[in-house]
């Protein structure tokens, strides 16, 4: 198997690209193929000892940069390691493409460059979300803003695969992100989807309310992309906001500072738990490669979770899966 | 000023409905008028010492219930605690009316017995957002599940009125909820309604993304009523499951929860900058007469504080104020 990572996508790349590939060597059986500049990945491989023979480099000379509009980034940057990431994974040359560049870029490449699964109307930005009772899928996180009650049943369809694909669940519960939990409430849209989801063959629970998300109610969540990208982010922004405070209360004063050494560890699990890095990417379900978004911070824990779980999802045959399921 | 409680509204009335109203009366200057089952709040009130002059009854023989059909409620159950307490706030027999009860019912009678303020086309459920950094202003948490641009621009002029009067902030920072801090990020509604705010007088800071809401970026932010709803409650939940975890921290050992006592007080406060009781109610502006959405699971303290925010809102001239700035 070949992982490529788009050496030069994110805010510390490609220092942290490199070394989250290289990390991974050590824990999954597939060569890493790292696309950018030729150079700048050269002076990070040198920093390191590993399988050379397990590290290939495509190099290319341009950059989308996260303020370049996607559309004309795509069709313009031709030599770009994310473009020709596209191009590598559409013709399978590389197995799976991993990111942490332009979201946008991203999404409108893996439609326009790789295509969608024959039946999907709309792939979805799919992620594996922490509670402190374990992790669920959540889609769609931010590829469609708006959607169709279709959609809705279609990242049903996929989140459901990937859960059982990916996080080993049977049979996985799937929830609709809603304001009330009886049936019935929401916009019309959320209604259709409901009714959709409640004649499909998945495992539906019915709705499940904001308040209950952190609580696992289910093992698959699916929505709008605006609302799972709210969900995502203000889930992030309320456990950092938590933890400061946890900290500045902690730091106050000796006293404090002793009761924080009492129970260090436990509330460095406290942070694992709810740690974006420990899951690194979010794949793009739907399309026709295995192609993953990692979160524009990744570091190189980040991006090695990102090329173990991309290792999954291409072993598990999901776009196969996902194919034969969407007839 | 009469501030009217729907003494049977909610999860814990009357008890906790009438205790709120007689610990308000030692904070404000205003007659309580506890609308209900008259047997049943006289039983409760038997339990105080309290200044007789300033509590009310208005007997009702009938209860809207959470199960109800808000529409149906509202026209049916003529003799039910919210509809007359809709009827005497119409009327100007009551200054504002409080309520725990169904929320449907409680909208649906603002819209359809109290009515719309001239020129506001949806009313918006807005409700004061704790953050570790304060408070700001939220709407539309619920009213409204689906928006016109229009209708963010009302809830931007509303809620900065609110915040105005009632946090008392000068020249109030309007954000707008979106899935990037770009121009042009979100749905093709949200970028009508960036246009539009950003024409108008209001102080209009741009997008606000979901991660940066619990670090106060603007004293009021707008968003559909879908999306507020969301983020309220899955604030709520994540705040709920991190003290949940923090708490089985400290009891796991003897070391820590020593640790615990010794940090104790901090952790209350932690606990108090979060505590929707601290905030009571979410009044819906938009409507002709001051009603006020109190938490299902209101304590009397919560209640207490929704009838302080009652008073200013209706001390304010809060309605006269949002009358006159639609035009």
């Amino acid at each position: 198997m070949r992982i490529a990572i788009d050496a030069m996508g994110g805010d510390h790349a490609p220092v942290e690209t490199v070394k989250g590939a290289i990390e991974a060597l050590n824990e999954i059986d597939a060569t890493m193929v790292l696309i950018g500049n030729e150079g700048a990945i050269k002076d990070e491989l040198a920093k390191y000892t590993y399988d050379q023979s397990r590290v290939e480099i495509i190099a290319t000379t341009e950059v989308v940069e996260n303020e370049d509009k996607p559309v004309i980034a795509i069709k313009r940057k031709k030599d770009s390691s994310m473009v020709v990431g596209f191009e590598k994974v559409r013709t399978g040359e590389i197995d799976a493409l991993i990111s942490a560049g332009n979201t946008g870029a991203l999404l409108a490449g893996g439609l326009l460059r790789v295509g969608r699964i024959k039946g999907i109307d709309r792939p979805a930005l799919t992620t594996v979300f922490p509670t402190f009772s374990g992790m669920f899928v959540m889609a769609d996180v931010g590829a469609n803003a708006e959607c169709k009650a279709r959609n809705l049943l279609e990242f049903g369809i996929m989140g459901s695969i990937y859960a059982k694909d990916v996080l080993g669940i049977d049979n996985p519960k799937v929830g609709l992100i809603n304001i009330g939990s009886e049936e019935g409430k929401g916009t019309p849209m959320i209604n259709e989807a409901y009714q959709l989801l409640k004649e499909s063959s998945l495992n539906f629970i019915g709705n499940v309310e904001a308040r209950d998300i952190p609580e696992r109610k289910a093992d698959v969540l699916v929505c709008d992309g605006f609302t799972g990208n709210v969900v995502l982010k203000l889930t992030e922004g309320v456990a950092k906001s938590f933890m400061g405070e946890i900290k500045s209360i902690f730091m106050s004063s000796l006293l404090s500072k002793l009761a924080a050494v009492a129970i260090k560890g436990k509330l460095r699990g406290l942070k694992t738990k709810m740690d974006y890095t420990e899951f690194g990417g979010a794949p793009l379900l739907g399309v026709k490669a295995p192609i993953v978004k990692a979160h524009g911070s990744s570091n190189s824990k980040a991006f090695k979770n990102a090329i173990k779980y991309a290792e999954k999802y291409v072993s598990n045959n999901i776009i196969e899966k996902i194919s034969k399921e969407i007839k």
